[in-house]
């Protein structure tokens, strides 16, 4: 790859030349610094096409010019995707007045949406039209489909209806030299060439900009419930999974394990109180489920958890008799990660695992961590996916433990990699990342994606520093 | 791309030095010829590595060599995959040594697996663990494993269980020049860097070998049954589809269309004898569900199938009372691809469509073609998959009739551009469908589909001439 050039003043007079005064703002600090404040981004410009023709004149001149370009979602990615600190000084590029949802078909199950539509406008778009769009983040509100898709977002219902690439249907996407991909299509089956669809979803901006797509919606399950369940340790989790799965099939949309700890954090920090009547435990299970209307879900989720009973995997539970309940159940999970953010994390690890390798898993890991830290494990049990997070004792800063944060961080990433995990379930490289990457990554795999990225954009301005080092 | 050169002797005798004489055979005439007999394929030699460092070890020759490599799995492909006509002689590359099921994790819902390994024997191992793979085609018993991720096979299940590329986790695949991706992992989430598995799922062969697996299982529904029933037309068909994912939700997972011409085919070229009772009109719905032991699923479809009488979306309908009845449905849908064959098809058409433009498209395109020629239209409904086939009229040849392919090939796929829909849903594009891809593709995926092989495959020796004219 060539090496970059800084975006000039003279730069951005040719780019507002192009897409007029509007297509240009300042970056504020939102723009530039990740959700944690590891990593603090520069930018010339935050440029705002409002349609992909804009988009394509925006990567032509900065194409010309070998410019850096990184696209900004919702800028609620936890990888520093956005954030480059080092080189030559770049433009965001932004889709923010990109976020018409261009149509719904309820009848297919299918939306058209552009990329800077924020995810939980794109859910009450297809709630509008008795359709679901499964995709569900605690950062919904921000996040927009465009870094969605970019990052392959994961979250709480992908047990049942998978990632962000598994709900994805169709795509338009921009080049890094301006040419314009159509491949907009709300086809279920397409055998014509390569996967470039899914090869786009998850590059996190570094080898096209997602402008649009079609997005996979399915009926409203008629029926929801959620249980909150009170469970011995992971490995009696785990076994009801199976159980679980077993006598309610597809009916199951999420499956979380939530650590004593992290319930804690949520009265230590006052981000939120807990309802008392709940059961408690060093571990509890938040299953939820959904079906059409002819079944019988509650009796069916009751029936298994009799047998859950007497085969002493759980010990409590208390099932939604209301949807406000079920939703008090979700706002305890989803408020977890605020609360994690307020204790401050001495090591952060969003891990994925063989299912069956968990429960040692996390045994090991705690027993090697120091035990004066706090082990707050949470996540999404059903996809073997742990957000596993070390913080300091009760009312010690984390600052004074940062020079343990590596040394933690290679312990687990070791123990990972020696159980077949991931280093990275759901969030992406990023910045953060590329060292594990490199490290633990196949290096037949990290030579093709460089490869790819050579081919696809060979001047490197797309996201440049991101999941491919400089 | 450089010119190949043809596989000499010497070549053949390198190759036996380096993996032993039982490492190269004869290609025989079904080596070299699809099913339908369109292509005529040529090869030096039929290659067969027991292992994938032999994989390795023959891809390394043939780089060096600058040899053609064509991956052949269980040659139930229809569109010339494996059959290069024209240019330098080319090796065969056969994994039909390596056909071992190696683990079966039920708890995991996982397999690992050679390429060589029949989908149907795959499938009989999920079961002997009580587990379900639900990719299902009518040439089970031949089709590889290998053939069926490289080609992204549908089939029957794709509605509730998606495609090929829906059940694969993890792969291991060696590249043109012999180096081996390390990819045999069985995570559901794993954000490690670009797509590199679903790019060489529905490569056809042409970017890399898959060589092993990691195939995602699911729990075996404890109750499946099938419905046959009567519908007057393709657009109450569509109207039934709507109405029984509202009621059934997950529980569908095949909702197939069969022509009456396509019943009269099993008769006319006495490949089977559907019994005399089942329900008969111009159009068929076979309808199938599963679901776990708690539901009721049986009540369910007549419930809804009630609702669908009284909206007079069909006109009589037969659920299976036994798994034998089941069965003999399934039985006469995927005998009607034999019949077809018997028959001898003017032209056949593997299309998608948008849902709602399904009755239009039929309705069009059976109006445009000459009314002598016979229409068998059948295929996977709630996919928007048709097999759109042109057949003879009764009792004349299809030669005297070859004169019209081109025309009612051309006049197919353009109504189905201008509809929104796919000329290649779900059997790939092989060597069939090269002028179609260039003409219907897009241009910029076209372009990016080049640059990606121009990278992972400079020489150009996998499987050259397919999907990417040489």
């Amino acid at each position: 790859m060539m090496g970059l050039n800084d975006a000039t003043p003279e730069l951005l007079t040719q780019i507002e030349a192009a897409i007029g005064p509007k297509g240009l703002r300042a970056p504020g600090v939102d723009d530039l610094t990740e959700p944690r404040g590891i990593f603090k981004g520069r930018a010339a410009s935050v440029i705002r096409p409002s349609n992909s023709a804009e988009v394509s004149k925006v990567m032509e001149i900065c194409h010309a010019a070998q410019v850096g370009v990184i696209p900004l979602g919702g800028g609620t990615g936890l990888t520093g995707g956005r954030s480059l600190e080092i080189g030559a000084l770049p433009v965001l590029l932004s889709l923010e007045r990109m976020s018409a949802i261009r149509a719904v078909d309820a009848a297919a199950n299918t939306m058209v949406t552009e990329a800077g539509a924020i995810l939980q406008n794109v859910q009450t778009a297809a709630e509008a039209e008795d359709r679901l769009f499964p995709l569900s983040l605690a950062s919904q509100g921000s996040a927009q489909i465009g870094g969605v898709l970019s990052t392959n977002a994961g979250g709480v219902n992908v047990l049942r209806y998978g990632n962000a690439r598994n709900l994805c249907l169709g795509l338009e996407v921009v080049l890094a030299d301006g040419r314009i991909w159509h491949g907009l299509r709300g086809l279920h089956k397409d055998n014509t060439g390569y996967d470039i669809r899914d090869l786009m979803i998850g590059a996190e901006g570094t080898l096209g900009i997602i402008t649009a797509a079609v997005l996979q919606l399915f009926p409203r399950p008629a029926q929801q419930l959620a249980a909150w369940i009170a469970v011995p340790n992971p490995a009696s989790a785990l076994q009801l999974f199976t159980l679980m799965s077993a006598a309610l099939g597809h009916s199951i949309s999420a499956f979380e394990l939530i650590d004593q700890t992290g319930m804690s954090f949520l009265s230590e920090t006052g981000v939120m109180t807990p309802p008392a009547h709940l059961p408690a435990s060093p571990w509890i299970v938040l299953l939820d489920c959904g079906a059409a209307s002819g079944d019988a879900l509650s009796s069916q989720v009751e029936t298994a958890l009799a047998e859950a009973f007497e085969q002493n995997l759980c010990t409590d539970a208390l099932i939604s008799q209301n949807a406000a309940q079920r939703d008090m159940f979700w706002q305890i999970r989803e408020t977890i990660p605020a609360a994690n953010r307020r204790i401050g994390a001495v090591s952060s690890h969003d891990i994925s695992l063989p299912l069956a390798a968990i429960p040692k898993f996390i045994e090991t890991a705690r027993a090697a961590i120091d035990p004066g830290l706090r082990l707050n494990c949470f996540g999404h049990l059903g996809d073997g996916n742990l957000h596993f997070n070390i913080f300091p004792p009760k009312g010690a800063k984390r600052s004074d433990f940062a020079h343990m944060t590596k040394d933690v961080q290679r312990l687990v990433y070791d123990l990972v990699a020696e159980m077949g995990g991931s280093f990275s379930a759901e969030h992406g490289i990023g910045r953060l990342k590329l060292d594990e990457l490199q490290h633990y990554g196949d290096p037949v795999k990290l030579a093709m994606m460089r490869a790819i990225k050579t081919a696809l954009d060979p001047r490197g301005i797309l996201n440049p520093g991101a999941v491919i080092p400089l």
